[in-house]
């Protein structure tokens, strides 16, 4: 039976203020929270005896067997799915050495992107292509918002985020290390080899791109370039797509 | 004043029965609406002053000025932009030969994508490969529903898209014209130089990927390769995310 507090403390991990009282987030669906599991400790799951019969011994601080109508009460997602927890957050380690982390290895940066289902769709291509530390801005969406949560479709477990003043991480690389951002009118990546080594790819808010403070960070401005080149088209690319594409030429490049 | 009706006629246009039985759609927020007057016809269009005086002699049946509280009550987004269109849908030309279309010039097929975003994500992001035509199976989502095209961010004013049996189409494509599709089991797509000519580019579904009838008739099985290759890692990326990353390739090898 799920009482009606217990409804009350899910349903107010929407907010991130609550989440981060809690030091708590949301997350669910089978595949999701099978991912999450042994990653994050699980301080609450709900499912369904169907899900639960099939996965017993299931370390979490609390579980309980739920309806389907009961589920479909505490889930945020329009097709609720069998199961539903929450896990207590990773803590940053204090005095991490992000420096050394960007010179010795691409990192993704975020200036400001602010729709959750890009959020979590970049954690997942980041997970993809080996990208293991995405730094965001202090404006970046949370990635504990339940919906970017469900687009990592589980990536948020092996790919750590930072939300740190970028153009402050930017002046700590020193002048040598790559700090790449596209721009509209950067030069089209294909043109020149890009670096196998260590670097930061700086993506941009959904609207407006990436801030003046950190445009004037990046020393090589980079651009998807469109084809036919010149034909009138769409002004811009989704900013997980942009970061998939950038990605996928990095990594191509590093695998010759 | 926006009428009772009027209001019900907008947010009728939320289900696809209702779009197709009006012949009309749904789109909202000054870039997307002026991007599409002028390639749909504009039956009906409701706008705030400050948007109405800064766009005179707006060419639609029908051009009302409303107050944000109004604008909000028919809006479908979270925050309401000035500005609500319902526009004509154009019609597919009867007798259209799709096989030519397809062997002369590069194209997509989605077969099943289920989500509204991906589908008007993937548009856009055709629109800026040149790619102009996209083949949509039956059971893909509709371009119209109103997340569709605000994902589109216009793109549907260029890219035409038919929702036709793929196995049918792919059938009088005859044996020499390329079909690709994306599997985990494929070919690198970074390993063989791809085609600069025509073909199809076949997507799957979200969660089950591409269809077993259309897989067997795709014969050329390619896959985007992880990093570093053998990582435990995500199983899979977005399917817009997947499609932009292959489209991007074949435009890059085009280019050289």
């Amino acid at each position: 039976m799920l009482s009606k507090n217990k409804l009350k403390y899910i349903r107010s991990l929407e907010l991130k203020k609550n989440r981060r009282e809690e030091h708590a987030f949301l997350a669910e669906g089978p595949k999701l929270v099978g991912e999450l599991l042994g990653h994050f400790p699980c301080r609450y799951l709900a499912a369904t005896a169907e899900w639960m019969d099939a996965h017993p011994g299931i370390a979490a601080d609390e579980v309980m067997r739920v309806t389907d109508e009961e589920l479909a009460r505490a889930s945020l997602l329009k097709t609720p799915q069998q199961v539903l927890a929450v896990f207590g957050m990773c803590e940053e380690e204090p005095g991490a050495d992000f420096a050394s982390l960007v010179r010795g290895t691409l990192c993704l940066a975020l200036d400001g992107v602010q729709d959750p289902g890009n959020l979590g769709t970049i954690v997942r291509l980041a997970d993809w292509f080996g990208i293991e530390h995405i730094f965001c801005s202090p404006d970046t969406v949370d990635i504990y918002n339940p919906k970017a949560v469900q687009a990592t479709m589980g990536a948020i477990a092996r790919v750590r985020l930072h939300y740190v003043p970028l153009a402050m991480l930017i002046a700590t690389l020193g002048e040598d290390t790559p700090v790449y951002g596209t721009f509209l009118d950067g030069e089209n990546i294909y043109s020149r080899p890009l670096p196998t080594g260590g670097g930061l790819i700086v993506m941009g808010n959904e609207g407006k791109g990436i801030s003046s403070e950190v445009g004037a960070l990046v020393n090589r401005r980079i651009r998807i370039p469109n084809y036919p080149v010149g034909r009138a088209t769409s002004e811009s690319l989704n900013v997980a797509i942009a970061t998939a594409i950038v990605c996928a030429e990095f990594r191509r490049q590093c695998d010759r």
